[in-house]
């Protein structure tokens, strides 16, 4: 058992490094892909341009063209991977991670169709031109890497390896999945610490050290191997430090001084106001699309309009607003013509043609005078709407990228402003103004804390913006959680996930298990007859059911007297299933016959995909037979007393995980069951400075 | 009670907003007494050497005697302020911030007496040559001023500000003191994320997102406030981010290759081998002086002892391995010539003579050639022993300084060996090696994990170095987690402290809560005699009794029949001592008086001294009283059942951070109570490859 033990630790770090390692190379083939289709177009269109404009003819139209339909059809591509193949694919995942890591089931989340899907769709979109980030779809790889690989077995191609069974179990997956989504993050944006406290703030109940050191370990190879494969590319193996891995661009030291920290508070108030503007529409635009856009095909018409859309208002900003800027000396290779004079390049150009991401290190560390205000501001309400509209469309899509997007072209914008009003200030510097403007747009969208500090922290490298991200951030989640929530919550609370939050609100405090917990109850008996639990499978959705004694289903007294009999422990739906299928059955009571005792193993082969109920044949014979859960049902589960308080069993639920409780009155009689839906339906919000708590609409 | 709700949680961010300023305002003044001590008695020191060298005398004596009896002097006064004003208040403090944040019991831990003690003494010992750091005492400073000022009163002074009465619980506490410690880690070592992080490794049990960003403000405002200061003391007011703030200096721009790697893994290697050593020595020392060095006198002397030990073997090194560099062109104020001849400086005297965190910063940053390798060689060894020594006496005394000092000494050495091995190497880098010396011998004694690599990669203020520092600190810590446990873990075990760990053993698994729990219980009646609660708290230390029914404590019957009547709740001793205290007795059970009911107010008042029960005057007539529990007792406490596992209990006790928990069968009825004791007795180690299971001792 000693041997046993140590080989199970080893094994567990080396499936968490073998996460990282692949999570990195994943990472790796998106960025490439994105960065090669994106040249590829680029090139196609400067062509088109500059013949045109060569041969001095009018060219509005050709190159518009042929720039819409490319970029139409790569959205249809993305469009038909999520809507049509794998629906959960679609927006960044970050949503559906952090439900599946808080403990809620989601169908399909972490399948490997939805990471091919997820993979191919983001390709497409980044590279159709839409304003999506490739960072959240990242992350949910990374995901779907570590779910599928610690089990040891893939039931889409019907493999098992017949390897890492004992980590086939709901909360084993949930600790390789956070360490998944941590090494996604810190591919994404270079930052393996940050990656750690992102699973720790989207995902964790209980800190654990152990587990926290493996999902860094996971975050650390990620970026390494990144790292590693990015080095040979562009020619320099080895140099894993070399400036050109950091995702936003190398910052050189930049000095702030603590007088300028008003200023940056109210950067933070206008990022929080955008924000929750930006969320309010997007809400508006979610409900509208729940109910009108509901079939497949309009759901991949819409994202080719936006696609349409995005290419046009680009093409017209472009045209009309032409930044023409005298070409430096040093010409970048992408510093295009376009319809500028000769000796001149487009400086919206290459704001519009490039991905999001190369668009942000040019807004973060062009040398002045690169934009002229009226690029910046056209350019940023741009950006606001179109990204707005794009999130929640039927393609993979992250939203970091867009928002510090807007962020830093309203950041630079100010950047610009302040120089012309103190021409002589030495402490206004561009790149800290929009890199400051991209935090509080973030922070004032996505509402998180202390992750994102430390996301934004490694992907610039430099330590000494700390304090000021940090100011930022937090003004601008304070301002925005005036008005609304964060958007990833927001789409979880539209789809009525049973979320549970961090903390019971102290209001709930008068509430008791008796108001919240859900009656009657569908209790099993220690020795249960077959034809019953088929019926009670076919007719419940519950996942555990208590097992008790002194009952008698078929007494019509019970249920009026509230008790359900004597509560003598809980049985989960699948074990129920398991026994089902492999016929634990006895034929009669007093037989002395052999029983069949089923294993753990046997349990964890038919892990996660039990077979449905209505798939398992039951005769009618078979029906009159009997269980013994006996052996089988868990006599040590949590219960709650009647008179427990609502904080004490949401504590109760959220540090530990569980899915239900049961309600037991001080005879140990079941009066009633409390589930994650009973709980998640008490919301507290905070509106304007008014409290209010709400029961929300929990879906199945 | 919304607007309450808001109020309550505005006056909670600003407490923590304070927190964080005064640990930040405490630290500088920890850092600057040093600082000014040093310098006066360094200055002094030297003004007697020269003296005497330029006069041609031979003075070993004289300064030699001098500085052993300033050294002494100071360092009596720490031990005095430790050894007999305050006995808590030695060593680093971190062991005991652990306990107090695992829901340990600790007295005095959060005292102002404490704090005092604890700044005057560091000072003393850090000023009297000790090989003592200052961070630890930070970290526990800034703890007890989390504690202090969250409660709005001051025992002490007797002073209740009537304020702050809804932190008065101890979860509340708890909450506020994980702020101070991330406040004080990120004073020390200007790392508010490491800070955080160290808040959450060593203290957290439930991860929730609002606490972690109220610590991450505190975290900020200290080192925010500790820089203001700093830039104003060294003239540069409001530069906040002048790279002279980082504490162990400045690190350029350090580049790495991926082909360094396998030497970095050696690093950890040799870092977790060296810290096992340290360990295991620490650990025999600290039992020998838990035998014979018990009363105060001893305790005194032995820190003297240290003192003029680390003080003569300070002064022999410098005699006799006078490392004597010529003098550069632009010396330091402190390059000093000593024995050396004229022209050239001592090279040993400047590591000798200054702080210990001065000494880093010179091994991490003076120019190549500033040191002979046996000056490197025989200053690791006599750090390494001296440090040894120190930690444990009765002063106040960190070990990240130290350990760092020890690693960056063998570092270098590895650089300036390298070096001499491949002159032409590039990437022979002596910061970077000392650098990652001390990161791994930190690591090889200390074993923390994430918050130690955040704490120096922000220390250092450059995040390329991120991953090599990482990868030591991974790989030290394996190596040294194969002969032994970190220092701090050590420490705790050996005073014998209830600390659960984070996770229970797999292989605990087949032990029942019958097996674990204490037998028989003392139970209380919801209607109870005074004279009965009297002699139960007097005859009892628990913290918490059951409250049950159907129970004749005057039957000997019970007892044998291992039940004590059917739970209702629990009550806490706290709760029963404002009881008698204030006379809430009824006279006769069926008298219809009109009943006296404490608020929650009464008991807050009281918290967290409640007054000892033999303080509390009880008439022989009132012994006949009876108290009714029933407004008072928790009803919906936690139970487990009988057949619950040890993980299942373990998990409910660390998650929700409970002290006691009854174990009732079937019949509700209690059998047993399962304490922190109980659990904390099984202990799983590896050893060597071996898993042991072992019972622990463990005091009261």
């Amino acid at each position: 058992s000693s041997k046993a033990y140590i080989k199970k630790e080893v094994v567990r770090w080396l499936v968490f490094g073998l996460i990282g390692i692949l999570t990195g190379l994943i990472a790796c083939v998106i960025d490439n892909m994105v960065i090669l289709s994106t040249k590829l177009k680029f090139s196609y269109i400067k062509t088109v341009v500059d013949s045109c404009v060569d041969a001095n003819l009018s060219c509005f139209h050709w190159p518009f063209l042929i720039w819409v339909g490319i970029n139409a059809v790569l959205v249809l591509c993305g469009a038909f991977m999520t809507a049509v193949i794998e629906p959960i694919a679609a927006g960044s995942g970050i949503p559906q991670i952090k439900c599946f890591l808080n403990g809620v089931k989601v169908p399909h989340v972490v399948r490997i169709k939805t990471l091919v899907c997820k993979v191919l769709g983001v390709i497409c979109a980044v590279a159709g031109g839409l304003v999506v980030g490739k960072e959240g779809p990242m992350i949910h790889s990374g995901a779907v890497v570590a779910a599928g690989i610690s089990q040891g077995k893939s039931d889409t191609f019907h493999v098992d390896f017949k390897i890492l069974q004992y980590f086939r179990s709901d909360k084993e997956k949930r600790d390789f999945v956070s360490g998944g989504a941590a090494a996604g993050v810190s591919a994404a944006f270079g930052a393996p610490v940050g990656g750690v406290l992102f699973s720790l703030e989207e995902g964790a109940s209980f800190w654990n050290q152990a587990l926290t050191w493996r999902i860094f370990f996971a975050s650390m190879l990620s970026t390494f191997s990144l790292n590693i494969v990015q080095s040979y590319v562009k020619g320099t193996p080895w140099s894993l430090s070399s400036p050109g891995l950091f995702n936003f661009g190398k910052f050189d030291t930049t000095d702030y001084s603590g007088l300028e920290i008003p200023l940056f508070i109210l950067m933070g108030v206008f990022g929080g106001l955008l924000g929750a503007a930006f969320n309010h529409i997007n809400y508006k635009l979610t409900i509208f699309r729940k109910k009108y856009i509901t079939s497949r095909g309009t759901q991949v018409l819409e994202a080719i309009l936006v696609a349409v859309a995005t290419a046009t208002v680009s093409y017209l900003t472009l045209y009309f607003n032409n930044d023409c800027q005298p070409m430096r000396k040093d010409p970048d290779e992408d510093s295009v013509q376009f319809f500028c004079d000769d000796g001149q390049y487009s400086a919206t150009a290459g704001l519009l043609f490039h991905t999001p991401e190369e668009s942000i290190k040019e807004l973060f560390h062009d040398i002045p005078g690169t934009f002229r205000p009226a690029t910046l501001a056209v350019y940023c309400l741009c950006s606001f709407f179109l990204a707005c509209w794009t999130y929640g469309l039927y393609v993979p899509s992250g939203l970091f990228i867009p928002s510090i997007l807007i962020g830093a072209s309203w950041g630079r914008l100010l950047a610009v402003l302040l120089k012309s009003a103190f021409p002589s200030a030495t402490w206004v510097n561009y790149s800290k103004y929009a890199l400051l403007g991209g935090a509080a747009q973030l922070g004032g969208i996505v509402r998180m804390t202390i992750s994102l500090t430390v996301i934004i922290t490694e992907a610039t490298g430099n330590i000494t913006l700390g304090l000021p991200v940090m100011i930022v951030l937090m003004v601008s989640k304070w301002i925005g959680d005036i008005f609304n929530e964060g958007i990833y919550d927001m789409h979880i609370h539209i789809q009525g996930v049973p979320l549970l939050g961090w903390e019971p609100s102290s209001m709930l405090t008068n509430i008791s298990a008796t108001e919240v917990m859900s009656h009657p109850v569908t209790v099993l008996r220690s020795y249960e007859s077959v034809g019953r639990i088929v019926n009670i499978l076919k007719n419940e959705t519950h996942n555990g059911f208590p097992v008790v004694e002194d009952y008698d289903p078929f007494t019509e007294e019970s249920p009026d007297s509230g008790t359900f009999g004597t509560f003598h422990g809980t049985i989960l739906r699948s074990q129920l299933v398991t026994l089902l299928k492999l016929k634990v059955f006895e034929e009669h009571e007093d037989a002395q016959q052999i029983k069949k005792i089923l294993s753990i193993k046997d349990f964890r082969d038919a892990y996660p995909r039990f077979t449905p109920i209505h798939r398992i044949n039951i005769s009618a014979q078979e029906r009159n037979f009997h269980i013994d859960l006996k052996p089988y049902f868990n006599p040590g589960a949590y219960s709650v007393s009647h008179c427990a308080s609502f904080p004490r069993i949401f504590r109760l639920f959220r540090a530990l995980g569980l899915r239900h409780v049961v309600v037991v009155n001080r005879q140990q009689q079941v009066i009633g069951m409390v589930t994650r839906k009973d709980l998640a339906r008490y919301r507290i919000t905070q509106h304007l400075g008014k409290v209010n708590m709400e029961e929300l609409p929990i879906t199945n």
